[in-house]
């Protein structure tokens, strides 16, 4: 797999896939830039009037829960089953899930419409995991991260979908696959949306990549490395969110192959 | 016309012209350190129950259509209708012309209200034109940009607006005038938004220099210039986005006149 | 007083406030990175259906209107009632206050709410008193800063609120007491959203810490002496925006107590 994830970056740098997202707002600027960066094409839209639409003109549909309300959550249904009708692979970005009932009741429909990926940090995978009335009861495990990959193996099993829990170790579970990565830097934590940054870029990488194991392995170890070379050059976070642009767009397979800490 | 664009610039600086915005999520932020950054004052609302209060105390108005919706549709026709009233001048920027059919219906009722000026890329000028039933049909021009000019000469004849096609080079056509722009630097297409900071830079300009052909110049002008001169200090597209603002902020006269590549 | 305020910054870092702002659309991005910066754990969130279940999990709230519309002010209500009825610290930022009758109008109901700490501009604090049909009739000083001070006394007597009006001096006024932090530098008015920032900073800090008028002193006085710092390494308000960030997150002791310009 190590020797394939360069090529993935190619390929997307090469097809420029167009991805819609529709996602937070305090990360839509930063969204768009990073998939500019990689290479894609991004589009930001959510009018219940045209989101079937664009879905239909898009490689991949982003749905980032961050900033939701009662309007835009049936946009993000409307969207993802215009993705699911036509075959296309979406991500669901579940940003505080279990922080309210409201979250959880708009994704526990959107679990319903099974997504492509799901990419969340562990609390939001055991939360969206226990927001699904068929899981598993009484997970208890006392290590925060085994409680995490139970609740992603639930989910993998229930909706079919790849799910990456993103943190100091990006764990993607995928059937019976297991992929971690060791890459990053705590800096990162302090930069707001990253990990909404990530769901995005999986979305870029989603449909041209065949492999779809390997297509958000491909992402999440881009962003990762990207902005461990961006915090060298950074004093605070502040800078780290520009440079982490800079470095997706500038990063070198050197650069990549050299930093790249994966294993199964 | 070269010798009148730096009196513009620094015209702009010295009268501080309010600019009323109602734009998209993904480039508030940037609009307005780019409005602030150019000597203006930006206003960014669009609630139904303001926005034609703030078109009377604003010296212009900036409508972009980028994540519109139905509530924001409806506000955008409220504010050019309250500036045509009050005989204020209002930029229509028509992000993601010809995407969806809703768009278009917005578009086409939006060009009913004869905006002041309309600068979109070559695919979102031709995509309005054709929206427009009134237009001529069957463009069959081989050349993309010669579809474009005749695309941009129709919005001109049809509801005299200024018409500006920004992209590699910038055509700016009012009435039988034609003014054409080579500046800028390709890594802009990476940095999101920077169509939207020139509309809001035009907004800046169009009311307070008198000839208005030279107001949308000055504005395309100072951007494409500071984007050039920003983009040799930038690593990435993330340092070029800030880069751009502080350059609109400390461009110098020297800076202005040796790199503008004008003609007619 | 001085003594304590550096304190009050290592202990808003140790216990990580949750702050729930439901804020401005311009400021969304920069007020969550400045909130991680200093220590807070931010949320954004703005559905009726779910901020009273935010503001239960939260420290404190902080409403501001910058681009309020119809449903956001409605939320803003819900929320500020939550945070009272819980006993939680509120900050209302006055975005715009005098600019429409329709901001005066919600701005009246949120003052009926008590909030516990007014931050806005001299004109911002004067328009909020005039509002306020309570208010002492006829302010008529001459100078501006005297009309400002005397609108906050107004805004404390009214409303028990602590006023801080910012500008080239910030003044906070918490019953008879009276602050003053003559800290900051000019090209701060040239990033857009400070005055945002330093409403969501106070918000980290006004819980957390025991004395309330020392909260918002060390809040503003935190993100101007970073200001002052950063805008020596800027070369304009674009680069000075992400330095302030970088600088809120890495000022020493040294630094703050070095530049700290405090009188009562």
């Amino acid at each position: 797999m190590e020797n394939n994830l360069w090529k993935h970056i190619v390929q997307v740098r090469d097809t420029s896939p167009l991805v819609h997202n529709i996602t937070n707002y305090v990360v839509m600027n930063n969204t768009a830039n990073a998939l500019l960066a990689v290479g894609a094409s991004p589009i930001m839209a959510h009018a219940k009037s045209e989101v079937e639409d664009l879905v239909t003109i898009s490689h991949s549909l982003v749905v980032n829960i961050g900033t939701l309300d009662e309007y835009w959550s049936e946009s993000m249904l409307l969207a993802a089953k215009k993705a699911n009708s036509l075959k296309k692979p979406w991500i669901l970005d579940p940003v505080g899930a279990g922080a309210t009932s409201y979250r959880d009741i708009v994704l526990s429909q959107l679990l319903m419409l099974n997504p492509t990926v799901i990419r969340g940090n562990a609390s939001e995978i055991i939360a969206l995991a226990k927001s699904n009335i068929t899981a598993t009861k009484g997970v208890d495990s006392t290590a925060k991260s085994n409680e995490a990959i139970e609740a992603a193996e639930n989910l993998v099993r229930n909706y079919g979908s790849i799910v990456c829990i993103s943190g100091e170790t990006d764990i993607i579970i995928n059937g019976n696959e297991k992929i971690v990565l060791k890459n990053g830097h705590p800096m990162m934590t302090k930069v707001t949306g990253l990990g909404c940054t990530a769901s995005a870029i999986i979305g870029a990488f989603i449909n041209v990549i065949e492999n779809k194991t390997e297509a958000v392995a491909a992402a999440m170890s881009l962003l990762s490395i990207s902005g461990e070379l961006a915090a060298v050059q950074s004093t605070g976070p502040g800078s780290l969110q520009l440079h982490i642009i800079d470095k997706l767009y500038n990063i070198t397979e050197a650069e990549f192959s050299d930093h790249l800490k994966l294993s199964n």
